[in-house]
């Protein structure tokens, strides 16, 4: 094991995890225990059983974030299951109350059936001011997050999906603006279609890309091919997401990605040549994003004549990671009392992070802002709440 | 609404809620950030995933508790439902912090079957420790712990039933102690046979009383009833907790009285009069726990001639409340990393809880430790971690 591993164990044991769950009233008279306990508790009981929406006035509700997984698709690690998954959840949670103050609380489920997940989910819902789905494997994510959005009256949102999809609409929004490249003039190429890729292409073709070509498992995306695909797969051709190639020779990424002008990976480390970089239009972007290993590294992709580079990890320039998004969306969410987190707000969280770096500041390596830029946070909560 | 309420709602609003979910771990560069998040959550995760027994090491779980309710039975304010509980569970999380230091967190159900309550509670066990069950109506509650209990590998302990006869069972021990009137001489009255109720029958035969007869709404019990009781009644009987009282004259708890020499009351308020204290034995011993009125007031027991007199409330002497319990006894069941919380361990825990009060200092007034007495949690830690 090496030392960043056996320091990453040490934090965890030394610790005992990485969340603490704390009094905010003192209890230390009998006075405070009238006020915070019995007696006195049943007054805020009293006044929310006659009309529940105080349950925002008295209790932890309104601050509190659900972050759920079934641990089936846990960070690159794949299906490691509820407990092996809880130090991610916790380090969500961490991550929300340092970024954003919102208080998150793991729920690791026991179980990796769709319907019971959601079952599970709606039962433990009334403490909770949102739910916040982590890694659960695609498609089943998708059908989990619409299920309980349905049924619940509380923002639900798959961070793997919609809060990388943010971050990336953010960084081609700033590539292109770079590059002066607009994106309705950008055929792009995605590597990957699963939680993460299918909900970009949809944040894409509604930040007003208008041809995205696909490429996964089963190789290039294809109406051809249909009867093959999960209902994600489909639903991204049925409605025109992800523009179907009919004719090609070779059924390859190579293929696809001669003539484009972006690239955005998802998908396995590797799979990208110097040369396929190279056979895409001038001025290209690769966004190379599968973890920790991308798809090609950056110092290729430049080789490559990349204009524009962007991966997920933290030592190189352009990290395109959820954490960007998140905290902020949640904690906007919370003081909206958004029910649902439309397509609206998350073109418009894309917006305000691309926002936020300066026509002066642009470069191609600084398309986003550094994770501890202050002003990250408070520029998604206002762009949550005021719609704009 | 009177000043108490008003404060109450006042404290509630102004923190909203009671508690917050903090990290312990710094989260302030990036080495930070590659330690306790990507790529460093990767190592406990890989460990957690090889051996799942590491997940005690690496995360919260063995110090975390779920306090679990589907708002069927809250305080005395009856079937309010999931939402009005939280102030009361976030309460629970706020003493087991104050005085264990244990973190707990409320989940509030939105149902009320049994058996999806129990298979919520399954589903989101993993990250827990130990369960909590408050609230939660009889007789339902008994047989959603048992299930609960049978399915997990962590303890599940319904506190309303167990923290309750565990305080109840210590306050008999010194009771008993003062008026040196053995535990097995004397004839129990119990007023209530609801979770605490049927709780307190089995811990006090366990701890040697011979004679145990009960009252419920029901009338005075009795086999010749039988047929019209619940399961848990029935097994009182079966198992001969309670005993049957098979010739009365009149049914009602002021025949049962004559002559006993200890009344329990979890009933309803009012219920007992000067003179049916003053038809019990000499040195009689009333616990008359309704809350917030009690079966009868302290001092209408005490000119009945009782001759230890304690209630619920914390405006009297001689309090009998389960916080005296709880925070210790998942503080040591966590530690002993317990399975199940036995009938031993209770008996260990009334025994320890009434050691404290020291020959010398027992008095009619005093045969329990004050909620703040600094000695309790470590005394019920010692008394569930060693099983003596």
């Amino acid at each position: 094991m090496d030392q960043k591993s056996l320091d990453a164990l040490k934090l965890h044991q030394d610790h005992q995890g990485k969340l603490s769950i704390e009094s905010v009233v003192p209890l230390k008279s009998k006075s405070d225990l009238a006020l915070a306990y019995t007696p006195g508790v049943a007054a805020p009981c009293i006044e929310i059983n006659a009309d529940p929406e105080k349950v925002y006035q008295y209790t932890m509700k309104g601050r509190l974030v659900a972050i759920v997984t079934d641990g089936s698709a846990v960070l690159g690690l794949g299906n490691i299951g509820a407990k092996a998954a809880i130090p991610v959840m916790e380090g969500k949670a961490a991550l929300l109350k340092t970024f954003a103050n919102v208080d998150g609380f793991p729920i690791c489920l026991d179980t990796q059936d769709s319907d019971e997940i959601i079952d599970a989910v709606v039962k433990i819902a009334p403490v909770f001011g949102a739910i916040m789905l982590e890694d659960i494997a695609a498609p089943k994510c998708v059908y989990i997050e619409r299920k309980l959005q349905e049924k619940l009256d509380i923002p639900v949102c798959h961070d793997d999906q919609h809060g990388t999809a943010m971050v990336v609409g953010a960084a081609m929004i700033n590539a292109a603006r770079f590059l002066i490249k607009p994106l309705n003039t950008q055929r792009v190429v995605i590597s990957g279609t699963g939680a993460a890729g299918s909900a970009i292409c949809r944040l894409l073709k509604a930040l007003g890309v208008k041809t995205i070509n696909a490429f996964n498992k089963q190789g290039i995306m294809t109406k051809k091919k249909y009867d093959d695909y999960d209902f994600v797969l489909k639903e991204l051709l049925d409605e025109g997401i992800v523009d179907s190639i009919d004719n090609y020779t070779a059924d390859s990424l190579a293929t696809l990605m001669k003539n484009a002008d972006a690239f955005i990976g998802v998908s396995a480390p590797n799979i990208v040549t110097v040369d396929m970089v190279r056979s895409m239009n001038s001025d290209a972007i690769v966004f190379a994003m599968a973890n920790p290993t991308p798809e090609i590294m950056p110092d290729l992709a430049i080789h490559g004549k990349a204009a524009v580079v962007g991966t997920g990890r933290s030592d190189f320039p352009n990290q395109i990671n959820n954490v960007l998004v998140f905290p902020g969306l949640y904690k906007g969410a919370l003081e909206a009392r958004l029910k649902v987190i439309s397509m609206d707000t998350k073109i418009n969280v894309s917006k305000a992070l691309a926002s936020l770096i300066a026509d002066e500041d642009l470069r191609s390596d600084y398309i986003l802002p550094d994770i501890f830029d202050k002003r990250v946070t408070p520029t998604i909560v206002q762009a949550v709440v005021t719609g704009k």
